[in-house]
This record gives structure tokens, C-alpha cells and sequence, in this order.
């Protein structure tokens, strides 16, 4: 790489400042942004971020799938790319850093080499993914995992994927245009507000992600005998909800006491007839289950379907589960791990190790690439709210590792093209 | 009493019969019957059975309350009448026996000692008290129970409790009036069909009651900490639903594994925000809990308490529990327990003992006089149903029952007296 005459540094204002002016599209009466995937804010938004793109001298393109990429040159034409990125849509009451924080923390590196007047080896990529709050439709396109029909990617409202892709610039019949492979990208690196309470609660600015979990999600219906509370005996009963109560715990207790991080939830439970005077002949609920080993994920919900066996048993009731979401694990590469590791070390940043343990665009592109995320503490470990707040000096903070690490990962990847 | 020349013994096909023409006023089109107190269809039933009071020779009175009294005259007109009956309202959907077969039987056991010349030494009464599925407002004005106002009573649709009276023929000004006591009734048996499955799975036709059991119901707010399911660590958690699921079992458990008969029932469950994804922020739950024994009741009450601080104390939740109900066990009073037993053994009907765990007419005015219940079989336990049956057998063996019953108590009685 071209070497700089001083130590290169992000610009915590000019951060700031963007992401401020980011937030000003969508902004909502409570302080909150709505951006969905597609809006008319939504096209505001992105047309500003190009804007700025082209400003810290990318050229800006927008692939199949609607993802806007912009690329800073190397000094190799003919090595791969480093890349970094996130989105900018929103849920439909979002805050000001879930995704916004990674994409313009990128343009912010860029600006810097930029002005700093350094090229790296490696072109230096920086993508917003298109839709990442609900289908993740960007990075799966760049990931080469488009295998559901057009209708799966119906919107909400109910309009149709292509007219959405087209607005933004994409095209669902070329959609598959959108795949990348090692040999565009080396390596992804993405920055993130945790979006849980972990890092602030260890008092570390820098979260070294270890990957993105894995997910299976279930759906159980069990069934036992409505009855009258009171001339029911005991012994005659079939209680679903004892049932159900049975597998909460056991749900929570294999999380808890099983070695590992995975978490366990029964989030939603619905019981039929509902009233106080009758043993409850129906319960529903649902599991969600995550880890980063997928062998791990499989070997709980091993240990899961046998305890509700014996929980049916014991009880009298039908239970019967059904698989309704299941997606593989991604782990972060170790030498990107290493990388922001060294670099934390160097600024003096305490970090801490821990998965992700929600969806990203990081879990989609590093089923194809090199990956690695970085994450910065929310405040109370809120999210997907008007109150999702990260302070300007870890803004700064996660800037300048993201910065840094790409600075070493030029490096790296140089030195293993060589051999 | 005047001695019959023949035994004693009900007439099977009249007794079915009148539960036929009763079933008709109300018929519903899937065969059970709506005839809810106060109705056009009650109005007419009431009068029905009036007509088939007079008919076996019995004078009719309705009292302040409503409450149907026919009196079978006896020898001694000083001594207190022996009391039977039950009450012919239902449920929006109800069955053919609930009630009706303990006011039709106790009319079959004076049209047999009416057909027979037969007279007792004490009056027999058959009373159907009024609205028995709801306000229990019969028999408890009976037994001096109304405490609450005029409001208390009011109608579902808003409809005044006054009128109501007033159509059945008593008076709400003078409701006190309906109170009785020992010097006017010295003992009160009812004929019921059981609302439960034990006596079917036990295989025996006739049920000696040993009482109507208390009952306390609870409301229980559970608050947590709502948690997205992914990012938050098990450790961090505040789950509502785990620490409900806790008291579930905890109620399951006290009821089955304390000595005693005892009923305990979580039947309502709600949570919120209920979606998959989310930690389980708060839940709501009603705990029912039903005895024979006031003091077992509170221990168990007490028990549960404890159990429900260490669960909050142990899931890191705040928990509250509320009183909503609670109304005292009425015990059966053993002599007449032991003459029932004595009737079963000379006609040969193998009985068991069971607690009611549903209210009664017996159970209010078991607060004020000597009181006893015989229960028969209900198919599959299954009650408050069209499906609702008892075979013809089992109701002439049950008014078989309950005639010699008082046969035997008219003479424990006059036995009493004379001391």
C-alpha cells in the first residue's frame, strides 16, 4: 500500500455527522427512523449514500439484487476485493445505528484513505445490502442463496419482488448476477451495534464476533383433555399446559445448564380453552434455538425431541413437533478474529468475545467468503427502537478498528497471494 | 309413618318420562337444552313442574327468592320438614340431568308415597331453587347468604335482578323473607348426577357425597424482563414464562402430591408480547384450587405462597397474587352419609365416597341445616353438554336411593325429636 505520512485516523464528527443526516430520512415524531426495504425513504437514503460513496472516490454500482456497491481501487487490479458493509432499511419503528452504523463506518474508512491520498493492495468494497430486516434478499443474492420462487419475496402489502428490485435499481431475473465468489471478494468484515445487552454489561467498547448462530425454530401442539377444574381428579387429568410448562422448563433448563452459549426460548405459548374452570385440553407454543455449531444445534434438538417424548408419556398428552425455520450457523474466519484482536490491543480497546446470536448480512456472504463482524455495545441492549443508542466515541472506537483491520488485512491477503 | 302393604319403590318409566316432557321446554336443535333462569323456556318449566307438584299431592309456594316449595304434608305438624330438590335452569348449552333429575325424583318419590297413601312423620319438601348456574341466588337467600346488593345480581344482557324476581314470583325487597332455618327444615338431601367421571371409572351407580368442597381462585401477574430471543445471554434473562411455567407445576404438584383429595387447576394462561423471538416479558395466570377442608385449603394456600416467592426470588420476576374468589367447603353430615351407605347395601348398589368439586344448592344450605347428596354416574363425565346422560337404571336406581333415604331419616328424625 501506498504508506500514509501519518497514522491514519477516522474523523469522529464526520462520522457522526452521517449518521445523523442518515437518520434525518425516515425520521419519525419520536426520535425513531422507518425505512423499509423499498420506500420512498428507503430510495432517498440510498441515493444519498451513493452520493457519498462517489464523493470518497468509489466508483458506485447497484447489482441484480439491488445492492449498492462501491469500490475504492487497490493497487492490484487483479487481487480480490476486501469488503465491508451493511444496510440502511429499517423495521418499521428502527433506530439510528442497526446496519447504518457498518455502512457508513465503511464510506467513513474509505474517506480516510481517500484524503489520506492510500490505495490499498486490495480494492476496498463497501456494500449496502438490500432488505435485510425482512427477506435479506441482498446478501443471499451475493451469496448464491436464491432458492425460494418470486412469491417468497412478495412484500407484505402484497406488491410483487420485481417492481421493488426494479425501483432500486435490480432485476429479479438476473437475480443470480448477483452471486460472488472468492475470487471477487477475499474477505467481509462487518461493523454492527450488538443489539444485546453483553458488551455493556462486560464494560467492553469491542465485540469480537465469533459468528452468527445457527437457528432451528419449532412448532409444538399438544393435545390433552378439556375437562372441569373441579370434578376432575387428578390422576384422571390430561393437562396441556402441565405438559407445556414441562417443556418450557426443559426447553430453558437444556440451554441453561447444557455447556455452550446457545440460547433456548419459548416466546410464544397460546392455550385452549383459556379458562379458569377448565384443565386445558390445548397448548401451542413455539422454540427458537441458536448456536454456532450447527453438529451442537442438532445434538440439543436431539436431547430436545427426547425429553417431549418422555414429557408425553409422563403426561398423557399427544405432543407432536414441527420444524418451521432452520438456518445454518457462520463462523467468523480466526485470522480476521486475530486481526481485530491485534488491532484492539494496539488502540488500548478491552474487547470481548461473543456470537451474534441475531441474523446479519455477515451470516449470508461468509458462507462464500472470509468473514468476520465487529460489534459496539447498545445501550441497554435495545434495539429495533427509537432508543437504540451508541455513543459518538464508539462509533469512533469501532471506526477506527474496522479501519485498522483492513490496513492488516491488506496485508495478510497480499502475503497468501504471493505464495 | 303409615305403613305401606308393598315395598316402597319408584316408577322407572314415569320418573324417564318427565325427564322427556322437561327436556322438551328449551330443546335445542342439537338435542341439548337452553333454558336459562328467567328465560320464557325457565318460565315455562317452572310451571310444568308446579302442575306435576300438585298433582302428587303437595301444596305449592314460591318464596321471595323464587324458589319453588312443594310440601308433602306429614303426620306431625310440628316437627321441621325433611328437604330434597335441585334446580331445572341450565347453562346457554345444557344437558337433560343437571338439576332437573334431583327436583323430577324427589317429585317421583312423593307421587310414590302419594300413590301409596303413605305418609311421613315429617313433611317432605321438594324445592327447585332459582337460578342455580349463575347467581345461586335460591339457595343462598335460602340459607341467608345474600350480602351483596341488587347489582351483584344483575343479568348478563343488564337486566335488573328485581324484575327477574318479580316474573318467578318473589320479591327482591323481601328476599330475606326466603330464609329458613333448623326449626323449619331439619335435614336437606340432593340428588345429582356426578358432572365428573369418577363414579363411571369406579363402575359403581350411586356416589354418598362427602361434601361440597371450597374453592379459592387467585390471580397471578407475572412481570419479567421482554428480551430479544437471540441477543440475550440465558443468564441475562428475566423470563415470565419460565417462572410461569414454575407455578404451573407447582400447583400440578402440591394437588398431586399432597395427601388429601384436593383439586388444583391453572386453566388460564396469557402471555405477552407472545412472539417467538421474545423473551416473555410478562404473563398472567388464574390458579383454582378446590377442598373439603377450610384449614387444608389455607395450608395449601399457604404453601403455595412460599412456593410462588421462591420462584420469584429464583427467575428474578415480580410476582403477584390476588384473592378473586373464595367460598367455604360445606361438609355432609355424617349420619345422613351412613343412611345412604345403609339404603345402598339393602337394594344391593355398590357406592362410593367422593367429594363434589362443583357447587351446589346442597352447598348453601348445607350452611344452615343437616345436609347430604347422592350422585350418579355421568357418561364419560361429560356435563353442561347435550351430551350430558345418565341411563334410565341408574335414575330409578338413584330415586330409589333417595326415597329410602328418607324413609330412614323420617324415622331418625322423630327418634331425635322425642329425646
Amino acid at each position: 500500500m501506498t504508506v500514509a505520512t501519518r497514522p491514519l485516523i477516522v474523523n469522529r464528527d464526520r462520522l457522526v455527522r452521517s449518521i445523523h443526516q442518515l437518520a434525518e430520512v425516515g425520521r419519525l415524531p419520536n426520535g425513531g427512523v422507518c425505512r423499509i426495504a423499498f420506500s420512498t425513504e428507503d430510495l432517498l437514503a440510498r441515493q444519498r449514500v451513493q452520493t457519498w460513496m462517489a464523493e470518497a472516490g468509489m466508483t458506485v454500482r447497484v447489482d441484480a439484487a439491488g445492492n449498492i456497491i462501491g469500490r475504492y481501487a487497490g493497487l492490484d487490479p487483479d487481487a480480490p476485493a476486501l469488503a465491508t458493509g451493511s444496510h440502511i432499511d429499517t423495521v418499521p419503528v428502527g433506530g439510528w445505528y442497526d446496519g447504518c452504523l457498518g455502512v457508513l463506518a465503511g464510506i467513513e474508512v474509505v474517506r480516510v484513505l481517500h484524503e489520506n491520498e492510500v490505495r490499498l493492495q486490495h480494492a476496498l468494497e463497501v456494500i449496502v445490502f438490500t432488505d435485510e430486516e425482512r427477506s435479506v434478499i441482498g446478501s443471499k443474492a451475493m451469496a448464491g442463496q436464491i432458492q425460494e420462487g418470486a412469491d417468497y419475496y412478495c412484500r407484505l402489502d402484497g406488491t410483487p419482488i420485481q417492481p421493488c428490485l426494479a425501483k432500486v435499481g435490480g432485476d429479479w431475473d438476473q437475480i443470480h448476477q448477483a452471486q460472488r465468489d472468492r475470487s471477487q471478494i477475499a474477505a467481509f468484515v462487518e461493523l454492527h451495534v450488538e443489539q444485546g445487552g453483553v458488551l455493556e454489561h462486560l464494560n467492553r467498547p469491542v465485540g469480537v464476533v465469533t459468528g452468527v448462530v445457527g437457528q432451528y425454530r419449532f412448532a409444538v401442539n399438544i393435545i390433552g383433555r378439556p375437562n372441569h377444574a373441579g370434578t376432575t381428579p387428578m390422576h384422571m387429568r390430561k393437562d396441556a399446559l402441565v405438559a407445556a410448562s414441562q417443556i418450557v422448563l426443559a426447553v430453558n433448563q437444556l440451554a441453561v445448564e447444557t455447556p455452550g452459549d446457545q440460547v433456548a426460548t419459548v416466546g410464544f405459548l397460546q392455550v385452549s380453552p383459556n379458562a379458569t374452570n377448565t384443565v386445558p385440553g390445548k397448548v401451542d407454543l413455539r422454540i427458537d434455538l441458536r448456536d454456532l455449531s450447527e453438529s451442537h444445534l442438532q445434538d440439543l434438538v436431539h436431547q430436545l425431541e427426547q425429553k417431549i417424548q418422555a414429557i408425553a408419556t409422563a403426561t398423557g398428552t399427544e405432543i407432536t413437533l414441527r420444524q418451521t425455520l432452520h438456518i445454518q450457523p457462520t463462523l467468523a474466519a480466526n485470522h480476521i478474529m486475530g486481526t481485530i484482536e491485534q488491532v484492539c490491543e494496539e488502540l488500548h480497546l478491552e474487547y470481548a468475545h461473543l456470537p451474534s446470536r441475531a441474523g446479519h448480512d455477515a451470516q449470508e456472504i461468509g458462507r462464500i467468503v472470509d468473514m468476520g463482524m465487529i460489534f459496539l455495545p447498545s445501550q441497554q441492549g435495545i434495539s429495533h427502537s427509537e432508543e437504540e443508542y451508541t455513543s459518538p466515541e464508539e462509533c469512533e472506537q469501532g471506526a477506527n478498528v474496522l479501519l485498522k483491520t483492513f490496513l492488516k488485512l491488506d496485508q495478510i491477503y497480499a502475503q497468501r497471494e504471493k505464495i
